[in-house]
């Protein structure tokens, strides 16, 4: 039974101790977060400890830790916790700085404790499949990805401005199911992006609509569209053509229900935003983590695949700004 | 927070468990079941008591039981739950004899103490969303009602043998989605079926394929037709035609993953059977015996509703056997 | 080259026109109608000869004749036309009499000219598919079918009171759908019907929605669901159940296009009705029956399948009546 | 009745053909072919004259000219058929040279006769279903657009080296496709290409699939993917973000059916290619001809959007070479 220590309470956190507590290969055993209330509150509903962070990563029983912490506390809380010798998973995106994150992925692997970047897409059961179809030969050879990823409506502002922009704070997610699917990284790097939704988050500093288009080594192509305002619900969607076919992954919907009337067929929209449409994601990304601690085997999402689509948010910052193609070598 | 006794600790008792752990309103205090390891373990899990259910009946702080024991027990449970004055929420069907079933209701009433019967398809997203489109007008007057319920596999002929048949162990939950959606019982019901599955059904005295017509006092009609195997897994959907338009609720898929080759376009299964399709709707329904018990309300379905279900199961036997319509007064 | 005389220049006879001239194998030489002025019209457009039904029989050039006209013509005209040695495409229904319909088919059946009769849906792309694949074996044994069929608009009831009433003018064509698909007559008719979407077809003698059920000698089963009035256009649909797996035949709807937006998902509507839905089996029909000729090999649909048909639609019409089922020996 | 000579007898002159004899404001008078034997058999088929390109040209009683011969032509045709008076339908593209068919227009517009494009895909009913959605505003301000393009399988190498290369032969339909949707012309261009579906059409100087990002100077953005391989089938799909939601046009398949088993759920593919697919544009692009010169409106497709999308090719293809933005000022 592993012990955890969940490092953040807030809306993500939350969403993490259902799965810890409800794994039958796992138990929360203390939360911490600085908002000390949503803490204790928390490990209360669970029967954990509510404690600091510091120490979490000194109590000697505790196995694993999950950082659910704002983004500017990952690198650190990640070298601390491998210091600790605690297994990590660890919320995307590892830093907001490429040059951060290389420095703390050299500083956690120096210790060779492993660990693991929840870029949860990879476990979302329609995702996964893709990817099993392809590893199984179904589509051949593949040749064109296309990713759309649009959220319902934009976060305020305030919060875009610290995000780090839309290529590492969303499209990172896009970058890294392109790795996921394609099984190999970019040579290139072409963005275009504009604040066509609203230009107050033009006049911050970022776009809220962009396309952006990776080529690879062997002449393959993937293109990904994000936008940050889908008015009917969460879009994710993945379609990848092969020389034997296209393996399409669709949204999950909120019900299947369709109403036939003079005006046309209705149908459900799409699950609202990521808690409801990632909800599966979640729990098996969690099983993943205490599935691979316990079989001794490797993560399936490590630390370098979260440096990884970080470099490339960075490329697509970078490419969206001057108006050229960046190149990679990952 | 309901205190709750789980009577019976099998596949659906573990299902009902993991829904009463898991409500922030209720808790699992106790499980029995004849078999006491299954007990023992279930309530290990979620460190509750594992007792005998008369123990459970005789505790003063246990506040509601859930009854998933074996139908021939639920009569008897019901009305020794009841008369200890603990609410009760009972698996379907409530009994395999009409006649008893009355008299158990008769007992019960007597008692003042609430019964909901488990009928979870009412509280399946998508069914639940055709009624309420239906109370909402979006299809106007309701005429034509069609419920298509086929189960993957046949059961162990040795189970047919003891379940009460077709009717009454399968479409008696068809025949309740029935008086849900049209909202009134109906006056005939007139039912063919046949062994055509499996012939080793027929000879055990039972049909595996049937279809049932059903009129109503208005003119209306409604169809359900059922079969015990569908290869390609849990087939559970319905439309209903109304003056205005048209309702369909379909199956819960595996994915949303569609394949197109030279052969055309894969998509995924439904679910492959009950507990997958109906998780959400055990959870839903377990919320909704908590919240009418926290708030006063009227179960949404009732013991009444468990023998009208179960009055046109015998009444569709009976026409199966004979070829006759059978005249009902619900 | 077939020379064809078209017998009547109505709406379904402007149908046939087109595919009679549009086609390699065939010519259209003479229109006949009781209106003059409609037969002179759709003869000019095709560079025909308008003249009378008998000059047409009469007309040694011509090698079949197409007959479109009114019910109550058919089978007079299907005698003298057989008797004239033309090649017969009628319209269904063969006739609103059982008894008439079969003394026609001693008739013709003594001439030796074949006769093909109009079920124009055996040669819809959708549910030829089904057949195929049913005779592929790709459900293996087939065991329940299921035939939805609904009107967008139900006619004026001046019409409804010389149609013979819906299970002879409008599920006609559902019985040998059934008949097509099931590869066998059923032994049996369970028919309920009423008149919910509209009293005054009541009044006239009719139901407006209606549903049959067909058992076969072998234990199969098969379902027929029929309303006047589905306001979302026209519902031709039909599914059918196997040992091995499920075959479903949906609408062909308008357009791809679909809309999302908060208020959900927005797709197109069915076709309107059957000339849009039906207009490539009417030109697929067409293609059968000269081809048949051209190669001297069955006609695919005969005047006996429209008599068994009709022998359904009358024992239909009497269930409905009396509440019992009837039995049947096609 | 509009006379109309048809210039080119091969594959999509005999589509034209058979939707000028069928339309009834238009007749085939003439056709001409360098292959004699090709428009006398075309010609015969539906009574027309098989003559020169010159004769035709020459002709006064000749209103139109519909121009399917081979690219090569397309601007000398122009020319002489506007200066001879003739209203002009032509093929897409109107060169393969910018500079020559702006000559062309040049020479055209003199003369005061109007020439229509012939764009097919905007009379394809789904595409012109999403241009009538936007344009009542049903998704609000346009966004983001996404254009799927995917030939079932490449053509001869042979024919790619004369093609002009897949951006001017095959996604200018989708860069006027574009146009279409998104109403207004793009100021930059980018765009990737690969030989990665087959490497003999990278030696041959082309690609075989690429995909081009469009930039609008408000902001909007488009993306289009071409591959010349979908071994599914023809693979013609338009997706579009707006304000208020977004437009989706898929695919029309060969049938409706559908079938489980199970290995799964298979539905029918896209229809094969773009006779089976665009069937229905073909006639409705006839149909809009007519229509404009008989109601004396202008052309929905002009020589100036013919020369639009081939400026767009030129910029694509001049992107992939270098790698670098294309600036348009269209």
């Amino acid at each position: 039974m592993l012990k955890v220590g969940l490092l953040g309470a807030g809306r993500i956190g939350q969403v993490h101790a259902v799965n810890i507590a409800g794994h039958a290969g796992s138990t929360l055993a203390a939360v911490s977060d600085v908002y000390t209330e949503a803490a204790d509150k928390l490990a209360a509903q669970y029967g954990a400890v509510s404690t600091s962070s510091d120490a979490i990563l000194a109590d000697d029983s505790i196995d694993a830790v999950l950082i659910a912490t704002s983004t500017d506390t990952h690198s650190d809380l990640i070298e601390k916790a491998t210091a600790a010798g605690k297994a990590v998973l660890c919320e995307k995106p590892v830093d907001l700085s490429l040059e951060r994150a290389q420095a703390c992925l050299a500083k956690a692997t120096a210790t060779g404790v492993p660990v693991m970047i929840g870029f949860n897409r990879r476990f979302d059961p329609n995702f996964a499949a893709v990817r099993a179809a392809i590893e199984a030969g179904d589509i051949g050879k593949t040749e064109l990805l296309s990713v759309t990823s649009f959220d319902p409506a934009p976060p305020p502002v305030s919060y875009i401005k610290v995000s780090g922009g839309l290529f590492r704070d969303m499209m990172i997610h896009d970058f890294d199911m392109a790795n996921f699917l394609m099984g190999d990284a970019p040579v290139s790097v072409r963005a275009v992006g504009s604040s066509v939704v609203d230009p107050a988050i033009g006049e911050a500093g970022d776009v809220d609509t962009a396309v952006v288009t990776l080529t690879y080594a062997d002449g393959r192509i993937a293109v990904i569209k994000n936008s940050r305002r889908a008015v009917y619900g969460y879009d994710q969607r993945v379609e990848i053509l092969g020389a034997d076919g296209l393996l399409q992954a669709g949204n999950m919907l909120e019900n299947t229900v369709s109403k036939s009337t003079v005006s046309g067929v209705v149908s459900a929209k799409p699950e609202f935003f990521f808690l409801e449409r990632y909800m599966r994601a979640y729990a098996a990304e969690w099983d993943a983590f205490v599935q691979a601690l316990a079989g001794g085997t490797a993560f399936p999402v490590t630390l370098e695949d979260g440096i990884a689509a970080l470099a490339m948010a960075e490329a697509a910052t970078q490419s969206a700004k001057t108006g050229q193609a960046v190149t990679l070598s990952l």
